[in-house]
């Protein structure tokens, strides 16, 4: 059986020079492929008690609905400035270049949910940063924290610590 | 039990004046909305026979790849300009204001694939229009198109003669 880390597509220089950008379009285009990476990350939750799964936008979605769907949880996006319809809260961070900012609707975890965030990968670490902030300035709880993949090399679980985090697949570099 | 509509929050004047926005976080944000809706979605497929789910940026993600999880199928992303790292074919398509283009990497459908689209809204079905032509570019055979909402009165299905459409949840008014 084909191992989940051969699914993913490795391309250089995307979207710049000296990157090496891991495709998860190759896995989720091959049915096996996307059955093993859902069911790998859900293993991560086996014994973790919890309401939510929040998921950033968009790859964030792609992982984080079917992990919520497969264990009757709730699913709360988190997206880019201004596409939430309701009142929500915001949180600025830092990208290599320049600026980002997300967001959640305030409505959308209750004081004391406990809370799962998934999200394809974990780079420097920082969006993840944003979300754990977004969650806990609403009540929530984060008791997970699950990526497909790790860049390593970026040292993102070191902006993380002290919360509970894994990635099914692990590359050494950035 | 509650019923699927009643999950749908209705927001008036986002994102302009005179729009009344069908907000799907609410759905989504309690764990039986979010299984009653992509079990619905779900229920379109009965009796369908196919090989992948083609899902757009970013809400199309949200309801396909659950729906492609549930009956291990493939999900092949279709994304705005830019973001997706090998090579694409595109498809320019109007908007209300402005224009937009969505793009496929050229190898995520084989000649010949039956193809299912899922969406979380038709409205003027621009872009399904769009995504249609991209999946036929690519010898992609379309079997399916499912939305959780349409707009009626926007008259979407007529720019989509010719293909089996569903929506779960009809709006008579735009």
């Amino acid at each position: 059986m084909k191992k989940l880390e051969e699914y993913v597509r490795s391309i250089p220089d995307f979207p710049e020079k000296g990157i090496i950008f891991r495709d998860v379009t190759s896995v989720l285009q091959d049915a096996d492929g996307l059955h093993l990476a859902i069911n790998e990350m859900d293993k991560c939750l086996e014994g973790i008690d919890y309401d939510v799964v929040v998921g950033p936008e968009s790859r964030g979605f792609i992982f984080g609905v079917p992990i919520a769907y497969n264990n009757h949880k709730a699913f709360v996006p988190v997206r880019k400035k201004g596409k939430l319809p309701c009142e929500t809260i915001s949180c600025d961070y830092d990208l290599e270049y320049g600026k980002a900012t997300i967001e959640m609707h305030k409505d959308s975890i209750k004081p004391g949910q406990k809370v799962v965030i998934i999200d394809d990968l974990i780079a420097t670490g920082g969006t993840t940063e944003a979300i754990i902030k977004l969650v806990e300035e609403l009540g929530g709880v984060v008791v997970k924290v699950v990526f497909l993949m790790e860049l390593k090399g970026l040292k993102g679980r070191e902006k993380l610590n002290g919360y509970d985090i894994d990635a099914v697949i692990q590359y050494e570099g950035n």
